[in-house]
């Protein structure tokens, strides 16, 4: 079902938003939005009828698009029997759910923490790993993003902030990227051998003995989708088993069908010690995210509580939410879906734009997750200017297309339904924009 | 709408939670909670068809009642119009919500900026304070809880990190409680007096040019529902201004209704320099919560960008519940009936518990938001023990009635919706099960 538009409410949600709206990571005075009425599948569109491919997924986050009726059915349904209920009460969609995401991750895996997002998700996770090693250090990368929160559980004074009182805090150290390589390296197998041996030499000096656990995005997403070159992961690994240091996979937004797996790790040589999700899991319909926990881990907190918690955690709707989106991206093979359109029409789709357009210095990517890096001259791989993309942006938003952009990076990031008609569209879109710029000179 | 009660779906729900559900501040191995299947009101029943009376309020969040059916009907609607949007859109139901939030805010609140819960809205507040102010230190009391996240923006690698690492961190100091007073204290005057030369003292110490803000939870709820004495918010109020530090009131659990009035904070003389709320303002029908934000403060970031932010922030079906649920409290006159149950039900009743049993040490509250302190020996004031507490807990469930326990204490907190007569049934379970307990010598 369509609401009905009309222009004026459009305008009625632009005053609004002026007056009474404070946004996130930007500033409010300069801040611009588009109004969406409405959206399904791959478009979004506006109060005056104007339609948009969601080349954005919103924030990466809309794997099975706008307004699957299956997932809108389960929310209004759920609604109408019970819309909240305390985290220490058992509930049945709760239990469901969690029984769909253990059954695809990995053997040992049993239980599920839910949270409101991917940042306490992260929360979580650390916090558990440093009660399960006793020690404070969290290692995780530069280019990495892991949620917005770091403050809520200090200032509470309660005896809840005790067992989360870390003296020492986070150190971050440089992961594979080799197009922008931080180790002179020229292949991808130098790449993953060198990032390999710099994490080691910054175990070692920090001490390992300190450390409680790596944090990575098993393919960094907002920093530039750097899929992880042949070994790194495994490497990883190794290096946090022979150290007693656990692996946290934040699989945030490389999860739930944006690499074309369920996991984004199912594709690399590794199984983490705990995973946390959002995002994709029910695209955001409800906010929600969680942890996924091994026996080795919960079992810690079977007699000793354990010292985190929230008060929507395991929410019904977002339960009734993640089991719709679950078993219809099951049922309609949305996950392989996403593989195949990635690699059958996404990628040689990009290696074209690319040998077009100099301005493309690299492609990279897999399923619906790709980034186009762009820069000012091939040789020197300087990036373009941020005003370049703010033209690109509002000349792919001109021609109808929502893009993800990130320093001088397009993400090219649809719901894991796209069609192949839809790619083409967008990428007539971007190729008609990098043209205009390149003509421009820039 | 009911769903249909099959006892067999009560068995399903528990064998799924103990396989696959890890619970918020629970020792697992022995989490035993009781299978919802519906509610309306300030009642809930099992698959049984075992009806309670919910005087928690699950966690002191179902303000309205349970499936209030103007809030379930603006959820269903939404849900089928747009059900998630980035933050960076215009929404105009987020624009709604937020007019409706800050038109019950004292003058110059103009904007509202829009999280997953109270713990990230703390989060932002604290985020915002430390960044008008140029400081760092953040004070808040022992007895309080402000939520529980506090690591992942410090794990985060990009830049998003910088400008949220504060070199120095979190002060505790002790707020009033004139039943257990930290400063050797008679009277409500002589509480408050002391209080305040007690946080003068620590200011002080600390070094009032370091210090960003003092949260204070307005009426610390899970703590104890420590209602400040005479003059003590007002005298903060003093402190603060005289050394440029912000108060942040958080208003999570006391706000939206739970006092009587739409903030607690409209009972004292005191204005916040930022407000922090979730549960009430929508009873937790869609994880939400928020920061209601001056103008002063606002204006920081209208040029520059804000450092903060998350993927759900004004999350469409959220804004939907919050507009439906706040015109329902006001064209029903909920808060208003809080207040007046408060005076002149709730407050009698509990006073004629307290002289009838030597247990009560302690009553004290407003609104719908009461505590009954248990006491082993009145003039020692010695807390009853844990076993006591449990043995309470137990009674109060087989007759048919949800508390809210914390440490010595029964919290009484109903929905604001509660009527005279489900508060009548209530007090006469805690009579019955306090009479049993004395009985058994405690």
């Amino acid at each position: 079902m369509n609401a009905p538009l009309d222009a004026a409410d459009g305008d009625l949600a632009q005053q609004l938003d002026r007056s009474h709206v404070f946004h996130s990571w930007s500033a409010q005075g300069t801040f611009a939005g588009l109004a969406i009425a409405g959206g399904s599948g791959t478009t979004v569109w506006d109060f005056d009828g104007r339609r948009y491919l969601d080349f954005a997924s919103q924030l990466v986050n809309v794997n099975i698009g706008h307004q699957h009726p299956a997932v809108v059915a389960a929310i209004r349904e759920q609604a109408e029997i019970l819309t909240t209920i305390a985290p220490a009460t058992v509930n049945l969609t709760r239990g469901e759910a969690a029984k769909r995401i253990v059954s695809r991750a990995p053997d040992g895996f049993n239980k599920v923490f839910f949270t409101n997002g991917g940042a306490d998700a992260n929360e979580n996770a650390i916090r558990m790993a440093r009660l399960h090693t006793g020690r404070d250090k969290v290692l995780s990368t530069y280019r990495s993003y892991h949620g917005n929160t770091g403050a809520a559980i200090v200032a509470t004074g309660d005896w809840r902030r005790v067992p989360n009182e870390f003296a020492r805090g986070h150190v971050h150290f440089f992961g594979p990227y080799l197009y922008r390589s931080e180790f002179w390296a020229e292949t991808p197998e130098q790449e993953s051998e060198r990032a390999l041996t710099h994490l080691r030499r910054v175990i070692e000096s920090e001490g390992p003995a300190s450390i409680a656990a790596i944090v990575l995005e098993t393919v960094p997403g907002t920093a530039g989708i750097l899929v992880p070159p042949p070994g790194y992961l495994a490497g990883v690994r190794a290096l946090a088993d022979q150290h007693g240091i656990l692996v946290i996979l934040d699989e945030v937004m490389a999860g739930f069908g944006r690499t074309g797996r369920w996991f984004a790790f199912d594709g690399y040589d590794i199984v983490p010690d705990l995973i946390t999700f959002a995002k994709g899991v029910n695209s955001g319909y409800i906010p929600v995210g969680g942890v996924v926990i091994p026996d080795a881990i919960a079992n810690d907190f079977d007699e000793r509580v354990f010292p985190g918690g929230l008060t929507y955690s395991g929410h019904p709707l977002a339960m009734a939410s993640i089991v719709a989106a679950l078993d219809a991206m099951e049922s309609e093979g949305i996950v392989t879906h996403a593989a195949e359109i990635g690699a059958d029409v996404i990628e040689p789709a990009l290696a074209s734009l690319a040998s077009a357009h100099p301005l493309v210095g690299d492609v990279r990517g897999e399923g619906v997750f790709w980034a186009i890096e762009l820069v000012a001259d091939r040789g020197t791989r300087e990036p373009v200017s941020a005003a370049t993309m703010g033209r690109i942006k509002a000349g792919l938003l001109e021609r109808g297309v929502i893009p993800f952009i990130q320093d001088n990076r397009i993400h090219v990031v649809p719901p894991c339904v796209v069609t192949a008609d839809e790619v083409g569209q967008a990428m007539a879109a971007y190729d008609e924009v990098l043209t205009t710029v390149e003509r421009a000179g820039q």
